[in-house]
């Protein structure tokens, strides 16, 4: 029972089905395919708009290529300090940019506010030459803490983005996670609040490798195709690919995947409020508990087979529960059950 | 009928098959699962020695990465001006190693000599600041030109790098066709040559996107990994990437794929030799085939719906067909037959 | 009356004539001359062992340049959040590395503690391919607060950064004025308190322009010249760099210039002391104090034709007061008396 | 008598005079003086037009610097194959233009033809994600071979430039010598034949070490400021580079100590014409001669104590000579005379 992350469980049986599926002869390679054309128009009906979509396989790909377009090399991309593309993708934004800066703006709950964004952005010294000059912001939706954004905070950050002509990215490893919870469109959160370009993230919901970089205004992706391929990110087959947005944006899947993992998640969490010496980091807005219990619970549920992480940065005790589109119920109800023996029994 | 190239193909069977059997229950993400330590054993066995081994999606991230644990940022690759790392990949190479030069040293069938090869390292001014320093051979094998390299020849080249201290890389996007081609081991064409590290292509030879490199010295592959992840390239489900390998090389898949292109390549070519007006370009040693016919006669074969590439730089009239694991014997047959009908009638 | 930078000072005297002495015939250019040669004979004498010494036209040059030696792509430099790398060199570092991440340790006075730099040692996740990996410490000596490392913090620092694997940098811009007030020897401040690589600055202290990056590690300096070729950082008529580093060297000049440029920085925040309403933020330990005012005495200051900083983000008030090789005392005796007159009138 | 390159020789007296001129009182740093102004007026009155000018210290960063503003990472930037740009500078363009790519378009006497420009540019692949994308062309003003492009010949290949969207760049290092042979106005051979920018040289031709990178076009200015303050080539104390640009321009001093090193290299090369088994290959157009001679005679040369290169590639015997302002009529014709005498000795 391993709840270290989403990325532990497999591929969804529709989404490894439509990789069956497509299959069949022979298709154009690189993305010149019927079905990634398909997945573009998808994906353009989601978000209610003309949409430019770019397939690749994993999410610092898309994140790192996404700020690529959005930054000069000598520009700077604010996030939170626990973004993910600060600390976990070993330098991917650097590389792809071409060397811009990433600088941190600390936030409560893995999210940053309007009034500090424009903080930072006041005090930037746009122009002067002894400084990264400031490109782009990127929100991490659900963020690190398996926090969301709302709407107006999205919107509240976008509008001060905008005042300083500065773009605006959102990191959707887990949007999916992050749309289900907030129970908005995904035009809404996304470009109809501000947002300039998003990593549609699937693989932590479902998929086997796909992400998506989708772009809300065609200039910006413009450069995308060449930064692709130039970064060995264009697959060959690519109907592979897409056969697994395809499926992932098919009748909702993306979402009830997403909604089962959210519902596992709530359904922890409920649980183990009531183990003794707990103790709950954030809410749980998503598929990611962080949570505190003692260091016996710890021990006890690690013998019995269950798996997570020690959450590095954090008082000892802290761990990461993060459930899937594919973890059950009953895995959900042994680990509370453990927890609450082991904690009564200390 | 599509022999535009082989990665028009789809999935082999066996390796469908594969994916679909890695997806059972949860598994370590980012390679710490068991098949992606079998495939690493696999590749040992394979290659008659330790191999430090590493998948990704795509030959030219494997390629390119490959580089760039040859030469710093200031040195000089050689390659083959036709070579896939100098014409294809947008410019990854220079991406990932920072801004290495790559400095052609042309040859007769997509060949570089040894000859030409100690020619240009003797002159390559090693140690003066003013020009970036010889670093690394890239050899393709097969070649662009459907060609294949010698044992003979690949040590004759590799006895020139070590004489200078420079290493050698072999892009074998078709290995597996070059092998069976040269009927050798893969030991005897690669490390016992003198390769230091090699990109093992599966994805053209009917994997769904997966590539290996395989080093053959623990030193240069000790930053791998790091190198990976920042580009974006280390899969978080690695297992089915692994699944792909795995099943690739279990029972000589890889060599039998290889087999049946190569036997309709040959088929294909012995078949259009008798079609008045033909000319071939080079010998065909793989699954690709360089051949210039009437223009009339690639008109009529378009029309009956055959497909393939005009192949720029070259006369018009030249073509390339290139035939995969997927090919059909009668799917050659139509076209040597469709050929033929079409040049008598001119 | 400029005291805004100890660069808006002109050329020491001793200097200029050293340029116009080198400008007799012809020379070796690129760095073959006799006077370059001579230069690092003199680094040598001064800091007591052989080194390898690079010249170079500008302070962001050397740190950029020196960094690029001690990191991959994908490592870690650490250094204060003031830092000039950090700051004021729009992203310099992480061009000239390739990409890596500078990771701030925050620290009193501009510097920061062996205690935090073992704290964020130990958790760098070393080994991790998801992180940026631990490469360099960098200490800015004297700080960007005017404040000197004592021999007994950079050994400290080094303890740690050895005990990581970890090369340690010393951004020397104001390198003489740290030695002057220290009064220790060139080598017990750098290479023996365990300093792999030095940029050591002229061109604050009266040169026209000429840094030189100092390696006490010979395998460090091995790529140096081929990356300051590849930065357009090797100067064509090198002898006239050389020449102005070879008369800051000779007879103590460098610290002769210091320490003047210190003692009217005592002099100044001496006679400022008395003030009403002043704070001074740091103690003055070079050539630098940072202070605050009350803000009718800075814009009298400033009516009366004083130049000099607000400094950004301290409190309303705060000014930073350079003083330099050719500050004279007239001129700091009119600041203090004018800033007396200001203040009591208020 | 140092004939190897243009490089050796030191400063012009008026040049000189003018640095210890800049030498009185503080100045604004970084460029922010009135010497520094006057500069990029002058620039303009020369040019007959607006221009934005950014001066440097060496001809390598005025044309990696400048190439950085006129391509992306994926692009191609055509020159000949023998340009400073492709051999001499380490990989400077590609480390400035984050990894772009040199295309080499070979020529006779050192310069590409409008007509080659063309073929290459048709063949491009402009769009093709595979490849990387047409940018910019370099063209060397005086050529590498010593050898001037007419006004027509720039405009033919602008013409073409335009037609594809792709911008000129010209490296003029040795822009001076160009001018006066060709005896046309900067404005000419420049921007009203189609050039967008162009590294304005100024060392090779008698400043300590200055070059201005001079744009065309304000668009294509507007990041330079922050690359060059990236790449550490924002030189604090600017007021001394600006002062030799600022002595460079007044009174057609750059012009008169050009036309003195072309006068001598005519005057060489007159002299040489007549030295049995000598064999010129290019026309000598500026202040470079490439020349074979026996080796008996440049052995003796040699020994007599006169200072060439051989030029690496060609035929043996086969040296450069380079004559600059400094030159002497008295040096030149010892030469001659020395090579005459061991000639008929031969």
């Amino acid at each position: 029972m391993n709840f270290c992350s989403d990325n532990v469980a497999g591929i969804a049986p529709e989404i490894l089905e439509a990789i069956a599926r497509a299959n069949a002869g022979t298709m154009p390679s690189y993305g010149g395919d019927e079905i990634t054309a398909r997945v573009e128009k998808r994906l353009g009906e989601i978000f209610e708009r003309e949409v430019w979509a770019f397939p690749v396989t994993t999410g610092t790909a898309a994140n790192a290529l996404a700020l690529s377009t959005l930054t000069p090399p000598y520009g700077a991309v604010y996030c939170h300090p626990e973004a993910h593309i600060m600390v976990d993708e070993c330098g991917a934004p650097e590389l792809y940019t071409g060397g811009a800066k990433l600088v941190p703006i600390a936030g409560a709950g893995g999210k940053i506010s309007a009034r500090d964004v424009a903080e930072t952005l006041d005090n930037a010294r746009a122009g002067d030459v002894h400084h990264v000059q400031p490109a782009a912001v990127s929100l991490t939706q659900a963020s690190e803490c398996g926090t969301a954004y709302t709407v107006a905070e999205v919107g509240a950050i976008a509008a001060v983005t905008k005042k300083h002509g500065v773009k605006l990215h959102m990191d959707g490893a887990r949007f999916a996670n992050a749309v289900a919870h907030l129970n908005v469109t995904p035009a809404d959160i996304t470009w109809k609040a501000g947002v300039d370009v998003l990593s549609f993230g699937a693989t932590k919901n479902g998929a086997l490798a796909a992400e998506a970089v989708v772009f809300f205004d065609k200039e910006l992706a413009a450069s995308f195709g060449f930064r692709r391929k130039r970064a060995g990110h264009l697959i060959s087959k690519m109907r592979f690919i897409s056969a697994q947005l395809d499926a992932y944006l098919t009748n909702d899947l993306w979402l009830r995947l997403a909604r089962h993992a959210n519902a596992m998640a709530q359904k922890l969490v409920g649980g183990l409020q009531s183990v003794p010496g707990v103790h709950l980091l954030y809410p749980v807005e998503a598929n990611e508990i962080f949570i505190r219990l003692p260091l016996q619970t710890l021990a006890g549920l690690r013998q019995a087979g269950f798996q997570f992480y020690d959450w590095p940065g954090a008082a000892p005790g802290t761990i990461r529960l993060v459930t899937s589109f594919a973890t059950s119920a009953a895995d959900v109800d042994a680990f509370i059950a453990k927890a609450n023996t082991l904690a009564k029994a200390a």
